[in-house]
């Protein structure tokens, strides 16, 4: 035989999980029955209607500006997706850089671990920000007394943390911990902390303006269901399994493209969170030379 | 039945305010109308004129650029509206960097929080004057009598409140209140309002080039106008309801793209810079650890 | 009635000098003539030369790479004119965080307003540098006599203005006006007006490789004056208008472009580096307390 | 004859190793199996099956949803790869940079050697991470003692080698051989690559989603292999080689797409992280004044 | 007569050296003398193979990967050439920048010119690295001795003309000519140099992925070979000229690709560096008011 082990592409066709299919075979479906139907009733069609039939070239004139519609939407979505993913990397890059700040300032004593926990809490606080979700159980864990107390009051913890974090740089500076500079070195950091949770609020809060998803879902849905009186007068039986397979492309990228667009929710395709908050909690206990802790159980199919 | 509750694909179908259409119908009545008048008359026509009638392939053949237009038109206007959204995310990120210096620095004292408020009132002067209204009554409340004056005096008043804080920090530094290196920090976060401020005005005193606009909207009417006559000898009786499907979105994308473009306005798509003032002014209140205050009224239909 | 007023989308259909129907029309003419030409002679080519004759797939197929072109240097002349708004936009932003520091830290006096004007007629020199002007009278107006002469002795006259800015700078610096680390935030917008100035230079002295302006202009005119010959086929004494709508969408994208393409020069879609420069100076005014003055006229149709 | 010597585009017709066909024979000889079926068996199933078969609008029609996806999906993985250079000329350039810094501050002495040293450790723990390799030569090679047993105990190697390096400069500062600033102008190189490590760590750690690997091998496959019944109604026994051409088009843009996508492998596309650390090690010791070594074997086909 | 002058867009119809056709006309010739036998051939291979004859929707349907294809590598090229130019525009910038700050600190004295002597030598010295040249009296005109010899003994001169500047930079603040702060603000100007010179590198080491290369080259050129089989059934004699002039747009568009995506090369539409040099070295000078040189002889055809 030409192919020993199953290739991947050969795998991939009859993925089901991992694909969109369980979200849109309700609409697939109503395709393929329009599609029988039409197939069914083409010569009585035919025959009192000749002149006014839908044909293939009509359909070729609208795919034109479908094509800009999905492929913007797509482009957008992935942006969104791959924007608030990058701003969780930066997340664990600045994490990173004031643990090696605070590490070469103070050595590891009690002070720069209070706040390299308080970094901690920082990106817990931030994920169950993102996800309607309550922070307190880890925020109780990584946080001093006098700054959770401050922190579970307010409706924008992790903007109350960065307020605590910048408190205490400024504390260790007077106390002669820091030097102006190494504070002035860790406040450029906590900035960089600021614009990457004023990043993913933006993200979360301003989704695509409605009206896109309006004209997207509105245009491709006529365009699918309508989509077999076009085929019948020339593919005929061959109607409703090819008007499924295209409907198939336009429906699941629109799904997915919908699915991108809110990056931080607990679906598949998804941004891993909680995983993404234990490394950076896991990276920052390296560096302290403390044990590392079992990881999060994993949350979707395709990421770590 | 397969589906319980009504999907969102399907309510989308029939949403009239959160669309375009209430801004689009008449032109699509046009089509309409010409699209009844093509059909009717489609036999007289075809036989005085036989080899004189539009088809199919030559609005094919023109699809193709307008699609360039279209896909270049949405893409500019949208990324308008997202660098402008990009710009107010940014700038709750340098309020709350700029409060959380503060405080660092003075901890709750006058003098902070009336710094505070000068920043909050920079947002509302900015919404002002992106608006063209009247900022006034907030600017009262937030700023000092002794930049009140100047301010309320000046027709580039956010600038003018940069100019207050500015010499509010120095002020403060003289008074050995703030460190150099601290001044020197704050001072960076108000070259970012200033980058803020200048990329606002930006967007809202250049808009898209006039010609752009002229030829596109020309394309399109000319083409959809034209539409039932190229369709009419194909599909017939078809042709009304389908150039209306297919004027509609070619009419749509080139509205909503005439609505991104301006993304400061008070309508629908618009970027809801009221709330955003408050989300400010809640989240510098919060770091405070003062009470906070009820949002304004719900702008337009998409955002929070 | 359904409409009341005349709709934008209408009145834009007859608009003639804000579009670039002024300078196409000869080309567009042409198109004309071999169309009627194509037309009148349809039947006596279609009888000699049967099998001979070009029609509208052709190009169609043609159309495919023409769309890549025009896209492509349709984008890149638009993010060339988007790209040069931006560094206005940043010159506006520096300058003003210049005045900001400076008021900051001397307050109005002398030494402030001499260096605020030296900025000012940084922006001057630069709109007379990019569009081969002479600033003279404006650089007599805000330079001091001991500045002025090197700087009208020299060719690059922005850069020789920023070299007197950073001198006196330092000056004030060594005078004990300026700290160390307020010399140092200074330094920094220098920097930014060096980039500016840099920035501007790029776009003005490399233009978009030539070979792809020969390649462009020479596939879109021999295909405008082939399509007549294609069209004439299918849609005969229709074929004059419908060339010339045709014709008229890529030489217009095409002519937007070209002039874009240059967004330093003064025709109607250019930069309103005059206007710019006002609103500099006039901010700069503001910010330090002196009157306004009045705008200067209009340039072009588009831009306040 | 024209052409002296074989010009270029000649030699690449026939490309084997560097081209991707090794990868995708095997369903390109199913693509050609079902059109030799195809064009055999044309015959009965026009006559039988009338109305019922394929033809090439039906795939066109097609084309343009494929056409988004493979544009889409190509673009991104190019994208990751681009993305992945620049890192990785990012880390030659703060590595520089780096040891710029330390010679001009300390001169050529072992304590500016060691740390020198280290920052090429860096470069190669990185790789190995990538990768999944151990850099445990290289870094017994190029880290002291102390570094080296902290290094090796932990999982996120780079990120503890810049702990170390934090602490080295740290250690210089608090010594006198750096000045305060000069341990700034470190610190902030140290952030960069603090950015590299987290800006590989994203590319690596997160591929495509998933959905749309199965989304475009699904659609692309089912494409290929429908082809020959479209095509062969048209072309007849011109279907074999025509299906396997288009087939070897959309077949080799995919898998081109799926071997950038994971730039740090070790195949003939992937980034050659070799050569690279060998040039960053190379260019430091030039600095230093030391000798250079042979360069490692050359991987994979493309680079320099 | 309507048109006085001879409109640009006539003239570049016939312009030969500054488009591609001296590179392409062997492949346009060979794409004619296809098209001519095709023509010559076509009753006899239409009657003989009746129902295995190409056609123009065959075309159309390659035509799309194509364009996906073309579209891209174009735009990367592109991107290229043009990061490539921001580049040698960021070395101006930065080359002025250190001038201002240098003439500012020091004023016209020995030890300013020769640091500024040495900034113009890392331009040259990039210039001859880029391109494989040697800049050696470039380098003795404006090195000193000290500085000259580790550097014409080294591989990565630019690289060591930084460490040379670095050095002096340092040397200068420790003999108290520069304050801590003025050697850091040279220092972030030497880091930009840095980056300039490692992203020239990049890009001049790491040409677009070779499979690339050979896909595109590849189905470009069968396809243009096949295309006059294409459209000889539709158009007859008219096959040759319009094969060549779709070919041509093909083949110009792959050749100006391929030439824009080295530009640091000594082609037509390559990067003046010598120019730029020039300008560089003239505009430092002038900045210290000493006398200008005479420009280089003119590069290439398109730029000053």
């Amino acid at each position: 035989m030409i192919v020993r082990h199953i290739p991947s592409w050969f795998r991939l066709l009859f993925v089901w999980h991992g694909s969109v299919l369980p979200r849109i075979w309700p609409r697939l479906l109503m395709v393929l029955a329009v599609g029988l139907v039409a197939a069914g009733l083409r010569h009585w069609w035919l025959q009192s209607l000749r002149d006014s039939s839908l044909s293939i070239p009509t359909f070729t004139l609208l795919g034109v500006s479908l094509a800009i519609f999905l492929g913007f939407r797509n482009s957008v979505s992935y942006d969104r997706f791959w924007e608030a993913r990058k701003l969780w990397g930066a997340l664990l890059i600045a994490s990173r850089s004031l643990t090696r700040q605070m590490l070469a300032a103070l050595g590891d004593n009690d002070d720069s671990s209070r706040f390299i926990d308080g970094v901690c809490a920082f990106a817990y606080a931030l994920k169950a920000q993102l996800r309607g979700q309550d922070a307190e159980a880890q925020l109780r864990r990584l946080l001093p007394a006098e700054a959770l107390e401050k922190v579970l009051a307010g409706s924008f913890r992790p903007a109350l943390i960065l307020v605590w974090l910048g408190r205490e740089a400024q504390r260790l500076q007077r106390a002669g911990q820091l030097s102006e500079l190494q504070w002035h070195a860790l406040d450029r950091n906590l900035n960089t902390l600021s614009e990457i949770l004023g990043g993913c609020e933006r993200i979360a809060s301003t989704p695509m303006p409605f009206t896109y998803r309006v004209l997207l879902n509105r245009t491709i849905t006529i365009y699918c269901l309508l989509l077999p009186a076009g085929l019948v007068t020339s593919i005929g039986w061959l109607t409703p399994p090819i008007a499924v397979f295209i409907a198939y492309t336009y429906f699941a990228l629109e799904q997915i493209a919908e699915e991108l667009e809110e990056p931080f929710g607990t679906e598949g395709n998804d941004l891993p969170l909680a995983t993404l908050c234990h490394t950076i909690e896991a990276s920052l206990r390296e560096m302290q030379g403390l044990p590392l802790q079992p990881p999060p159980p994993r949350q979707g199919i395709y990421l770590h």
